[in-house]
């Protein structure tokens, strides 16, 4: 069960309207790495903890705490549309500022939402449920939830460079502050897995990997600069050791397919007949 | 610039057809952690690398490798459709395991790709570019590749206990073998970019973090279980300091939003009147 | 800001293992009118809302409890998955009731979650943005509030009789009574806000409509059945009076549109020159 | 079966050229209450009706107008892009006009569509049959409609006021007049059919609903301020009596999930160990 | 302006309920190929010319029948449903058939249309708009037509194969003449308009190709069997001569970028340093 | 298995940045007729070609090529965005033509990729697996190649001629010359299918076309206009004979759905009651 408490967790009071920037922040509310992806991907593997309440705790706390980030960005949203010029009026077309940011602005701010925030990314584009990973292995999410905490940091501080307004920053550092820590939590809980499972996801005892290819870098491309690299000698983190290879070859023949029976209407085998 | 050689990097021929199977493995080659992901992934990384050429080498080349295990997975796809009943005679009706087969299987591998793979995952959704990640930020796209891989290699081992088939077991193990290689050269990656830029994405010098709220775990939760996790004490992977706040805070008050202009045709502000 | 209470709203517990019924119950989870849509509705609606607190209000508590109702089924959908066959063994591929399990289930359940729930719906198409509604706009919404509650309740009584599953069905009757309450309380909102703007969303006052068709009912089909209905004649919602109009008529001529620029390499007209 | 003809139902004649506005112009062709919506729903209604030839005849008519209309808008959106600077000049990258018609315009009406409509959203989404609802229970979609109806009319009253054309206007005029009328005729048949059923969806008279809660407002934030609204208190639209329940209580336990098989290699339950 | 007739254009009386067939079905509704898309391809191809009547009567007249198929293969589905076992009773679960049957249909048609026919493809995925192509090309869109009717009459032609009942076969021979008839059509008006334009599109006017590349067939494989192929030597269809080249050139060389700037917080070129 | 070469296969070099021409060429990267399209349509056609090595080689190879296609693509993207002022500053704000790249640019290009190409389209909307084609008639497959390179064609020289800018269009002469050459080959191939197979796919053997219908052009639309075209008389190109139909029949009743089940819900038939 969730519960609200009507205040922010932090401010999201700008300094003055900014319709462009309004449509640059939806990235991080409905974009691939935004505060509803974290938010819905947390709560997903909490829901899908079998046993280990440490780590299921863990993921809904913060889950819980990304739902208030959402409801942070969508009110700065809100007031960065305030006291926007999107009515053309005569003068406007005329002004090539004003004009510039009827061009520029998400045209779903003003036409579909009221001056409010839409569940999408900065190109318009709906979030999608696809963008989430829940897989009911902790070792493999919490490298998820890194990888996440990273790129969502990255476009936070991109964003923070890519404007002048204050209050706009102060909501960012706090931002940055969060995915900071979420990052530490994440690389603690990675850490803690891999003591226990070893580094390779599935647990490295399952036992089916074909052992001649485990530990091969092969190089696809011309030239052998890549057998430098600490992936292709020495010891591997595994605990194997690294070979190189600077031809790979075809280990299996061409692909030759049946033909298909007459009721798919294939294009026959003419080359057979 | 590419080049393709006719021979497959490694075996992809089953026992026997198994249209549900072949149905179930689009999963990795056009889901969310397929082959086509992790082609892509790593080819766009590696066109938008800037410098590091050695970075951009392995992930060219990884990506390269990964269009022969497309390859390879849509020949078994296409094999293990090969002699299945899929058409409905008098007779298949009454058999239930036809009948089965003929709802149990992809609809697209009969009557749109001929008997042959698709670009879509085990739910026959297309393959989207939504997936993939290709930052610009090395360190973020390498957990990102980690993550990829843990994700896959999961995937490719619950496929391959889903089945008795030994053809379909063979390759698997091999794909199973490369997810292992991947996973340790990424592990490598994240080392190294972590040596030279610390833990946290982008680098921590980043100065405009508010140090406030860096090292906090905010419970947010009922019940004080969550102290105890080596995430809310001691230190951090940052070199700082965690804490725990056992009640988190609001930091701001309750969002009231200005009114919308009148052409806006919002609901007017009924009690503010 | 958000809580999260570790019991669970009302009990989710099946009698027994059922997949192919974990994959139906994913429509009210992550279909077009399940519990993600509902929440994620409110709640945004909630953050756009300028004014009218008690609206807001309303909004986002039904939003909240919405996220409790996300996690009841996601724990049901976990549970009808455990213990169900999803490896497949010799036998059981001769066992037409599993096979038919196999061919019948969300193959993400198997393969990507590790038997839990996902952000998809029946049909395993990831959850998308695109279904929500918030406008700025409250009469607008509360209708859609109405609806989706409409949809939803429909839903979940259709999913009701397909099941024997005691324990389904008692979750389901909490699901449909909460269904109810929010169809209650929705009419009674949009009572109020038409009482205050009249029955034509955006209200009534907006002036420049053309009032020549405001009325009419078009009949584009063939015969004049429809000329009878309380849509035909009659006093209309809005005080304005029906009219029924046999035959449409075309106020404009036919559409023609000048060339192209030859730099946009249209067909150039042939029939002009 | 359908006909067609040449003529348009009414003028779609801008004054001036408007690239910015034609991109605006496509969220009501193409977005998630566009025409293509409101027609395919409409019709996808009347195919799916059993019975009931006068909903089933009231839709149909409906949906085949909208087809004309979705011809007046495309036609619109055409002439829009007649005459402008797609084509950038030495002279053209100098002006700031220019420069933000060229940046503010859909790429795809220059690129793709060779100046003409497409179908998609103002963001440039492609058009999704997930926006439609055609469930085979009239109530339902009659809220549905009546609903669609509402967002069509106050998008096009914003996009009324954010022109000054009035060639854009006279159409924007007319179609604002069929929304008036479809909300009208719809809200009679949403009377029609609650008279018939009640009010709640599907008919009041489905036995299983939880009793306990199908009047309960549940308050899940803090304070008691939604103790007053007109939905915590006195009799319900379904002739029950609305109830305020202050503290929402949990009725089920924490929920424990059983470890997965090994097979599915989640993570075991460390702390069970 | 469109108009409706109440009778269906053919015969749509399957002999039996089939909910299996019901969901293949739905390929050629809604699917890539499907009625929905030729349908909504040629009425935007015919809203979107400039000019050219014979071409856009010959769009608009198909796009008009294609309707009526959808309205066709929309009642074929609701039949195809009628009568169908998809309420699981006791016994139920034990028919294997009827297990076969509940986890082989569309759970949409179930739940969510109530028998009726859906947007979408066989698997359930909803049409999008991006199916569809109208480039105001006419040589172009052309070609896409007979490359849409040609997979539309392949699918067709698979789909009577897969099915014994005769009812649905005589609505399918329907359709199938009908794509035939429609391959002619198309096939001549591309013929008319290479004879106006050339075959290359755009016109081969077009003056700025790089001619060094026009016509050579670069062999990207390893071996030179392609060398044969009438693609690979005489004369080319626009004029010009076919060459092959063994062993393709790059014409540039490394990819090298400049660092970002550091506010974008790419990862810094270590190597340059 | 596929091999990569560091070099480019042509030059990608702009004179200079310009970030709303990365976003338009967005879309031959990946829109629906990027290369992303047509690179992965003619691998998966090789992967299901069956037999017929000699269109499986022409595929593979070109298909090949188009992987370094996006290569070029990517980095003529990557390099146009460099030098770009994305980062706002007091004076920027104050300059329209700023002020007017930073509303035109794609968001992504600063906040998601780091001044890198993305996986989407000119509108931001990400590549999807539905765009392409890979049927298994290789008729049908190559009238999709034919048309693919027929709108790439169009778009590239849609976008020669939007900018000025010669380093692009050296690049997009070399892409025009691909298209031309593939264009010239795909129809190479359809023309040896067709003398094989008739022109009519699949093969007109295929017996079970009603006769009645597969040369008739009915005429939907109001006038007769079109009786005059090549397709309404004379001899078709599969070698009947076109015939006019001025008035279209119904060649079925209106269609009556039997009611749903009442385990349904759907509304029952009012008017048979």
């Amino acid at each position: 069960m969730f519960f609200h408490r009507k205040e922010l967790q932090f401010n999201a009071m700008p300094d003055s309207p900014d319709p462009v920037f309004a449509k640059h922040l939806q990235e991080i509310l409905g974009g691939q790495f935004g505060e509803m992806t974290v938010a819905l991907q947390y709560l997903f593997q909490g829901w899908n903890t079998r046993g280990n309440e440490k780590y299921r705790d863990l993921v809904m706390d913060t889950g819980t705490e990304e739902l208030g980030h959402i409801e942070m960005i969508a009110t700065m949203i809100a007031r960065l549309l305030e006291n926007a010029p999107v009515q053309q009026q005569e003068e406007a077309a005329k002004d090539p500022v004003v004009a510039s940011i009827l061009g520029g602005m998400n045209p779903h701010h003003a036409i579909v939402s009221g001056l409010g925030a839409t569940p999408e990314s900065s190109t318009g584009v709906p979030w999608s449920g696809g963008y989430i990973v829940a897989s009911g292995n902790l070792l493999a999410d919490m490298r998820s939830n890194l990888h996440a905490e990273s790129q969502s940091r990255l476009q936070v501080a991109r964003l923070y460079e890519m404007t002048d307004d204050r209050g706009v920053k102060d909501m960012l550092s706090f931002l940055l502050a969060r995915d900071t820590m979420h990052q530490n939590q994440w690389i603690q809980a990675v850490k803690e897995l891999e003591e226990k499972e070893g580094v390779i996801v599935p647990a490295t005892a399952v036992p089916y990997d074909n052992k001649d290819f485990t530990h091969k870098l092969l190089n696809f491309s011309a030239g052998d600069e890549s057998a430098q690299g600490s992936w292709a000698q020495g010891e591997a983190p595994d605990g194997g050791k690294f070979e190189y290879v600077s031809e790979p070859e075809a280990h299996a023949g061409k692909p030759e397919l049946a033909p298909a029976p007459p009721y798919i209407h294939n294009t026959p085998p003419y080359d057979q007949q």
